[in-house]
C-alpha cells in the first residue's frame, strides 16, 4: 500500500507511489484478465473505500455521494470558496486496464497531499471526484456520475436493469446510497470554477512524437452510420465485368472515400469498422454489402460537413455503379470544446515543467462532456504505450506518471479562474 | 408426358414438347423449392428410366453405365462407326433449376427422334449421354460421369462418403451398377469424333444482347485465392488518420484493384465474394481483414498473368500502407478451349437457322472440361432469364428451346469430322 507523500516541496516525485496506488486499485476487479470494475458493485465499493482513505490522508474531507461518486474536498483559504473540480472515473470496461480513469483520480490526490503536507492553500477549494460510471458497462448508460454533478442525470435511468435484471435504483441501494437524492447532487455554476481531468491518451500521438503530456483541445463529437448497398448477386464466372452490379466493390469504394475525405481535413477521423457481403460465397458476386461508418471531430461543424460530404460522395458512386444505397444514423453526439483559457494555463504548466506545449484532440468520450453543461473544461493527456487502452495491456511509465503529477501540481498552484484574469 | 415428334422434316418445332419434358424431369426431385436431383439417388434412377424411354422412342439403344451415366446410341450408316458424342448432365445443385444440364439431354434426343422419324442416318453414330454427376453435390467430386468416359475417373473417389457416411461405391451398388466396371467405360479417341454440349448460359450476356443462342469459345479456368491483411487495431476516435494501419482500407483498395484490373482485359473476370474485418466493432479500426479473390479466364495465360499482376499490385499497396499480407491459392483449374473447327460448324448452324454468330466464354465449368482429354469440344449456349441459374427461378422460353433444337439439328445434319474436312 502507498505511504505518505514526501514533505519537501522541492522534491515532488510521486511516480513510484502513484504506480503502487494504481496497482492497488486494479486489484478491485471481478477477475479474469485485466481490470473489470463496474458501477455499484462490490469492487466499486472497495475502490471507493480506498480512494476516500487516500483523500483523507491528503487532508481532504471525503464521502460517497448518492450516485456513487467519491467526492473529496480540500478547502480554500476561505470557507465555502468556489471549487476547481478535478476528476476522472473509477470504473473500467470489462477486462480493461489499470490507468484509464484511475490515473485521473490518484494523480490529483497526490497533488493535494503535497499541498497539505507543505501547508499550501488557495483562494479556491479543490474538489476531486472519482466518478462512479463513465464507461456505462453495467447499465449501458454512460457518464452517470458527471451527469449527476452537472444536473443532467436522467432519473428514468434508475429503472434500467443490468444483465441480471437488477434495476439501477436497487443496485445503488444495495451499494449503500439513496438514488432519490441524486437530483440534490447538481452543482450551481457559481460554485464551480472549472473542471479539469487528467487521462491517458488512449491513442498513439504522444508516444509517436516522443512526448509525455499533451493539452486536449476538444473531446470529439461523433456520428455513426450504417450503410447498406444493394446490387445484384451473380455467378462469379458467368457475369462479365461490365454487366455487374457488385455491392462489395461499391462498398470498397465507399470505404476509401471515408478514408480519403477524413485524411484531407485536420481534426477529423473516419473509420469503417464492420463489413459483411452477402451471399458471401467465393464464387458469387455480392448482391448486398453492409458496413458501418464512424466519423468524429472536435469541431461539430467540421464533422457535420464531413458526414454530409462523405454520404454525398457515396451516394454518387452508388448511382454511377447502379446500386442502391441506404444510410442510417445509428448514433450522434456533439463534441465538447476545451476552454481556451484552461488550455493556456495547462500549456503554461507543461512549459514550466519542461514539456513542449503539445495540443491534441480526444477522440474518445470523457466526463468533461457532461461537466461542460455547468463549467469550462480542460484536459491533459498522458502518453500510454502503443496507444493501447481498454485492454489488459494498457500501460504507462512511472516517469510519465511522475511528470503528469508535477504538471498538474503546477497547474493547480497557478490556477486563475476566468473571472479573475 | 411427351408425345412422339412430328414426322414432317420441314416442321421441326419441338419447343412445346421440350418444355413438357423438362417439366417432367424436374419432378424427380428431393423436394423443397426448385429441383434437387443428386448422383446415385432414387431421383437419379427415376430420371434415368425416363431418359432411356425417350432415347428408345427416338430409335436409340439406351443403357445406364457403371458410373450412372445414361448412354443412348443412334447408329450411323455403318455399324460401329465413330460417334459424335452429345450430352450434358442429369444432376442439379440443391434447389436448382429445371434447365441447367437437363436441356442438353432432352434437346439432342428430340433431334435424333426427328432423324429417326424422317429416316435420316449419317456416316457417324450419334451418342447422347446424360452424365451422372457434374455438380458434385453429394460427394463433392465433380464431373464423375464425363471423367469415366474420358478415362480420367479417379477410382479412389469411390471411397469418399456423403453426409450420411455412405461411400460412393456403396451408393452406386444401391443405385444398381457395379463401380468396379467404371474403368471399362473409358472411350478410345478413335471412337469419338467430337463432344458437343448444349447448355443454358447461366449469365446475362445473350439476354442483354437480345440473342437466343451463342457459340462458346472456351470454358474458363479459375484461380481462387484467400487473402489476409494484418494491420493494427485501434480506437476509431483516438488514432489519427495518418497513424493508422487499417487492414480494411487496404482490403478495400485490393477489392478495387481486382475490379479495375479484370475490367481492363477482355475475357477476364475477377470477384471478391467474401470479406470480414476483425475485431468488427463500429468504433474500432480493423486490425485484420480476410477476403477471397476468384479470377477466371478462358485463356489460361491471361488468367495466370492476371493472378500474378493483381497479387503484385495488392502486395505493393499493402507495403505502402505498412500492413502485412498473405495470399494463399485455395483452388486452381485450367481452362478448356473449344475447338475452332467445331465453333465454325456451330456458327454455320446458327447462321443457317437465322441467328447471329455470337461467340462468348463460359465462366462456369462443364463436362467438356473432362471430355477434352479425349476429343475436341464444342458448346452452344441458350439464353436464360436474367442470367439466373442454380436457383429455382432459372428460366428459359419455349421459343428459345425450339430455336436451340433447330440449331442443334442443323449442326448434326451438317457435321463433318475434323479428319474429313
Amino acid at each position: 500500500m502507498a505511504g505518505p507523500m514526501q514533505k519537501n516541496p522541492s522534491e515532488f516525485n510521486p511516480g513510484a507511489t502513484l504506480m503502487r496506488r494504481l496497482e492497488a486499485l486494479s486489484l478491485f476487479s471481478e477477475g479474469g484478465d485485466g481490470v473489470t470494475r463496474c458501477f455499484a458493485t462490490k469492487e466499486h465499493h472497495q475502490a471507493a473505500e480506498m480512494i476516500q482513505a487516500w483523500m483523507r490522508d491528503a487532508g481532504m474531507s471525503a464521502h460517497v455521494d448518492a450516485v456513487g461518486n467519491v467526492v473529496g474536498r480540500y478547502e480554500g483559504t476561505a470557507a465555502d470558496a468556489p471549487a476547481l473540480v478535478i476528476g476522472s472515473h473509477q470504473d473500467t470496461v470489462r477486462q480493461g486496464g489499470k490507468y484509464d480513469g484511475a490515473m485521473g483520480v490518484v494523480v490529483p490526490i497526490s497533488c493535494v497531499e503535497h499541498f497539505n503536507n507543505t501547508d499550501q492553500r488557495f483562494p479556491f477549494a479543490i474538489e476531486i471526484i472519482a466518478f462512479c460510471d463513465e464507461e456505462g458497462v453495467r447499465f449501458n448508460s454512460t457518464l452517470l456520475g458527471s451527469r449527476a454533478i452537472a444536473g443532467t442525470f436522467d432519473m428514468a435511468a434508475l429503472e434500467t436493469t443490468d444483465n441480471d435484471n437488477i434495476a439501477m435504483a436497487d443496485a445503488l441501494r444495495a451499494f449503500g446510497t439513496e438514488p432519490n437524492d441524486i437530483p440534490s447532487l447538481a452543482r450551481s455554476k457559481k460554485d464551480v470554477l472549472a473542471f479539469f481531468e487528467l487521462h491517458i491518451e488512449q491513442g498513439p500521438v504522444l508516444e509517436e512524437e516522443g512526448l509525455a503530456l499533451g493539452v486536449v483541445t476538444a473531446i470529439a463529437g461523433g456520428t455513426r452510420l450504417s450503410a447498406t448497398v444493394t446490387g445484384f448477386a451473380g455467378h462469379a464466372g458467368t457475369v462479365p465485368m461490365d454487366r455487374r452490379r457488385d455491392a462489395l466493390t461499391a462498398a470498397a469504394q465507399a470505404i476509401l472515400t471515408v478514408e480519403t475525405y477524413c485524411s484531407s481535413k485536420p481534426g477529423l477521423v473516419g473509420t469503417v469498422g464492420r463489413i459483411s457481403a452477402a451471399p458471401g460465397a467465393v464464387n458469387v458476386i455480392p448482391g448486398k454489402a453492409i458496413f458501418t461508418i464512424d466519423i468524429r471531430a472536435g469541431d461539430d461543424a467540421l464533422r457535420r460537413q464531413a458526414v454530409k460530404d462523405v454520404c454525398g460522395e457515396i451516394e454518387t458512386l452508388c448511382q454511377q455503379r447502379e446500386v442502391d444505397l441506404t444510410i442510417d444514423v445509428i448514433h450522434e453526439s456533439d463534441g465538447c470544446q476545451c476552454a481556451p483559457w484552461l488550455m493556456e494555463q495547462l500549456e503554461s504548466a507543461l512549459i514550466r515543467t519542461q514539456h513542449p506545449a503539445k495540443r491534441l484532440m480526444s477522440g474518445a468520450g470523457h466526463d468533461g462532456m457532461a461537466m461542460a453543461h455547468i463549467t469550462d473544461v480542460g484536459m491533459l493527456f498522458v502518453r500510454c504505450k502503443g496507444g493501447i487502452s481498454h485492454h489488459p495491456a494498457e500501460s504507462i511509465t512511472e516517469a510519465d506518471a511522475d511528470a503528469s503529477a508535477r504538471a498538474v501540481l503546477h497547474f493547480i498552484q497557478n490556477f486563475e479562474p476566468l473571472n479573475e484574469t
